[in-house]
């Protein structure tokens, strides 16, 4: 099942810190970021990833992420992350990320995490379940917006 | 064409600030280690990236990387990452990363990195190249021990 | 000589990667903040530091850097980070940071970076050098605007 | 109350990653290394701060950290982080790290974590308490090995 999706998204500028030796993005910050924009794309949707996890012991943990660079991030790029959920599935989610220059709207960075639904109760042993119908139900009307 | 490769190993211990609120690994820290363990497998069979750049102008920059995550990474565990080829292409190369924790030999995360030969002689656009073939038979040589 | 400077401010949003096992900000990412808070305070002065390294082989290399946490901070709080000059030396720079909650106005950090410039011709040894008299200027009279 | 203090070092490799963009460690990664090296330290001692925290609802949290930077850390280098007890208050302890390259002793940093014991049976208001006699016998009695 695929949607065309509430995109949800996050501005940010490039700094000296996010740069590795030749001067272009350390690629794990996209990682850094992409993460950041799914938690935000949730909390946009209804759904605070910390208040499940506190009320019903339920998080949406990493089953897979990957990412394609198109183009090198450089220092002071105004940049933009745009999320949208790309598929919903029994016990998983697939958010989708792009990274594009604000300038130029040119593509830096295609990536998506999957995510899976995690019954946390035990701390020790993670385990995956349905996703509830309530939770579905939020994640799929906002897909409807 | 795939390898039965040499594998380059690198071991460290999970610390407080690799982990996020739940307590477990926040993943953009496996790709700082599997970046870590390419640029180190890399030199181990005699090929130092920081010398290409500054030396040839080449670098090996990422085209793809991707992450599947099999059990959480927890608070002062052991982990090996082991790095190996997986591919060699005649613009790219597929480093395979495969991160166990030392004392069970469980999997935890299993990732690759796709890199591409680049010339970065022009600082502000980045060519893919053909793999020189004095490079090519560096890693070839390596593959063979 | 110490300045009622300017002072340049940058806003962001505590996310989730921020956070360590106790759901406060781990520490060095205060420092992340501060350093990219630098650099930006430097521009919006009219010195830009990645310039400066490549057509004058000068930088603001770091003394010493010192932060005092008063309160800490939590998820999705939207925090400001306050830059100003603090003290100009001969050799060295004293740049103050504050970073407060928007919300409460309440101080969660102040720290400060003390830079001394730096000659690195030669990348092997760095030089401390006297702040050459435009660079001086340029920062004096920012601080008089 | 000053100590010839029980020494913990921690030894790591300069990884690709640490460096910024004029190819030295970027400063903040620093203090991600002394707050590790810190974590150790307790743990050698027989204090797991983990374990205070779910067992006891005390942390000792950050109320002041400072580095002084020496040389700049270069790609590669083998580099020890050595943590010691530098002075024990009624409720703060401060530890201090000094960070030299392996091969040639010369320091790069020196550096200090002013730790404060704090009540957090509140998670949404730590309180500053005495440390625990008991855990100030582990302390002290450590110092004395």
């Amino acid at each position: 099942m695929s949607y065309t999706s509430y995109s949800h998204t996050v501005d940010r500028k490039i700094m000296w810190g996010d740069l590795d030796s030749l001067g272009i993005v350390f690629y794990p910050r996209y990682y850094e970021w992409i993460d950041a924009s799914g938690h935000l794309f949730f909390e946009a949707v209804g759904l605070t990833l910390g208040d499940l996890w506190r009320t019903r012991n339920i998080i949406f943990g990493l089953a897979e992420t990957s990412c394609q660079y198109q183009r090198p991030g450089r220092y002071h790029q105004e940049i933009r992350i745009a999320t949208s959920l790309d598929a919903l599935g029994e016990k998983t989610v697939v958010l989708k990320h792009v990274i594009t220059e604000c300038a130029t709207r040119a593509i830096l960075v295609e990536g998506y995490e999957k995510r899976i639904c995690l019954d946390v109760s035990d701390p020790d042993h993670f385990r995956a379940i349905p996703i509830p119908e309530d939770i579905r139900t939020v994640v799929q009307n906002a897909m409807r917006e």
